[in-house]
């Protein structure tokens, strides 16, 4: 893991930086190779000149911490103390002081910011999230390796609940089956709430599972993933309960066909907008537009939703060794809604795609 | 929920805040009643004189909403668009400028922050979050109703996951069983992540259940609750699967009598800084005080950890309809760890307690 404190520093230090303090949840994994959830305490890895890194945590967290492998130093508090305070003495004792520290401005608070102000008072604060982002844009081997594992088990978490759909079963129950299974296979944690909906409820991009019950001719919508070694990973697919009407067919074949152009789209050098506007295009062109109200998609690693986000706007060319959603929806109200998402890795030729569920329109009967 | 938006803005105007916009999923959804999970999505609620409240939000969560209930402005945009942005055109029509606006401070991110001050660069801001926090300190009856199913819940969630508990099943299964349980009685999600750990890996209170599976003569830990109709539930209970030995019993009832020292001193007027003291003190003098390495509890309610933190150094008095847990717990390398977690609801006479799983030590056989 120092070999990606290293790299990190290296780059911040091209922007004067000569500290700097990561404390989201994600990129603390991502340098110390510690995966914690921490709550409202606060965790953060502190880079300096002239020092080992120092690793502020928990008191209570300084074995796992030192057990998921971190050998450089820690700085730990018990709850009734003040974290700041106890960094603050401890860089004091080395005669440290920052003159220009990379903060994440999209994780840290305004509270904390203003914590790191007083026991800094005369440090300049710079970002560090462009920086890190972009080391976290391109995966490597091992990190593919682990995505590719974490969509395998999205692929069985969607078998699971297409083979648990009958008439009556609740979107809940589905659910529960879903987990239940994944779980036996050792996941602990879903990378979000997973989505089982079912007939008028797929229309809400954004729906929650209750109690509805499953009824015949009907769309069902699963979407889900998991979080396998801490990488994240999410498939969504439609699927037709019993018979559906041809304008459902409709919806599903321009949601499946701009889907699949986008995908095919993705390949090096492309803007990342131009794979949105591909796939929007193309449902306008069916006279759908109205009802594609997301983005097509967005990047995904050790979070769910990471950088980039794939909207018309984004002109980041695509490299090898991305990894992203594409995941176009059509939502009409009454009607239904038919999402279909897969996670693509790039290459240097065409991408992969590691979700590999059966996209064709299954009847399930 | 409009008389919340009231009562909030009434109290931050004696702080000379003229406006407000309070963005954390927590504090939305009580203003609101809409729950929903933004992930990287700009939500938040703008209050200011003169002028309906506005409900931010992307564009296709603006049904879901209007669905939980919101009646007044919403301002919407899609993924391509700033919202910052759309926020700032639909004020300018009304002419519209804050002077004090009050910010969740330990919510909001420096790069919101920023983009706040962009938009409107002549406001002062202030801190919003003590003021709502006291808001949300007590609760109402109805609120009281919810934790208590809450809590009936996570109780269910204990007994489900001792009676799985059987030779050679793993730590992630009895996870498995216990959620699987929850589902099929209408909860979507858990208000943490569950926890089951066995034999040593009790010893760290911040454990990860996996496939370890269960050896007879151990510690069982379960920790858990659920999120039922947006509020939270949370449990702790140690049980022996078989035999254990004299010291482990001693560990198990010296946190015991930690617990209920402190549960029968939650009255009105008393500190909860003394609480923890009290069963620090009796563990102390049991020789485990080393082992006690967190604070008693926290207080729970939308969120699973929300004010007030239950530290010995918190001087806040206890009132009637505080709810929070006492949790003491011991945790010795290589013997194992018992923590006994219950949740409280405080009256002007003793406290309720609302989760009821039986707490003298069990031994399953």
């Amino acid at each position: 893991m120092s070999d990606r404190i290293n790299h990190l520093f290296a780059e911040l230090k091209k922007q004067q930086a000569d500290s700097c303090f990561i404390s989201s949840k994600a990129n603390v994994y991502y340098l110390s190779g510690y995966y914690t959830d921490p709550h409202e305490r606060v965790i953060g890895i502190l880079v300096m000149d002239g020092i080992d890194p120092i690793f502020l945590l928990p008191k209570m967290e300084e074995d796992d911490a030192r057990n998921a492998g971190w050998e450089h130093l820690i700085v730990s508090y018990y709850d009734h103390e003040n974290p700041w305070h106890s960094l603050q003495a401890f860089l004091k004792k080395q005669e440290k002081e920052p003159a220009v520290m990379a903060v994440e401005k999209d994780h840290l608070t305004l509270y904390r910011y203003n914590q790191l102000q007083e026991i800094f008072p005369d440090a300049a604060y710079i970002d560090a999230t462009p920086v890190i982002q972009n080391l976290r844009l391109i995966k490597t081997k091992k990190e593919h390796d682990l995505l590719r594992t974490a969509a395998e088990l999205a692929d069985l978490g969607v078998k699971t609940g297409v083979e648990a759909l009958k008439e009556g079963v609740s979107e809940l129950e589905v659910v529960a089956t879903i987990e239940h299974t994944l779980k036996k296979q050792g996941i602990r944690e879903m990378s979000f709430q997973t989505m089982a909906l079912f007939g008028s409820k797929t229309a809400s991009p954004h729906g929650n599972p209750d109690k509805t019950q499953l009824e015949k001719n009907s769309f069902v919508l699963f979407d889900l993933g998991v979080i396998y070694q801490g990488y994240c990973s999410d498939i969504t697919r439609t699927v037709a309960f019993g018979n559906i009407s041809d304008e459902q067919k409709q919806i599903y074949d321009t949601v499946l066909e701009a889907q699949e152009r986008a995908i095919d789209a993705s390949r090096t050098g492309t803007a990342v907008g131009e794979l949105d506007k591909i796939a929007r295009n193309y449902i306008t062109e069916q006279g759908y537009g109205d009802y594609f109200t997301h983005r097509l998609g967005h990047g995904l690693g050790i979070e769910t939703h990471e950088y980039p986000s794939m909207h018309s706007d984004n002109t980041l060319p695509i490299e090898p060794g991305m990894c992203f959603t594409i995941e176009p929806g059509i939502y009409v109200p009454n009607i239904g809604g038919v999402r279909i998402e897969d996670m693509l890795f790039t290459t240097n030729y065409m991408p992969l795609e590691l979700t590999k569920y059966p996209k064709t329109l299954q009847i399930i009967s």
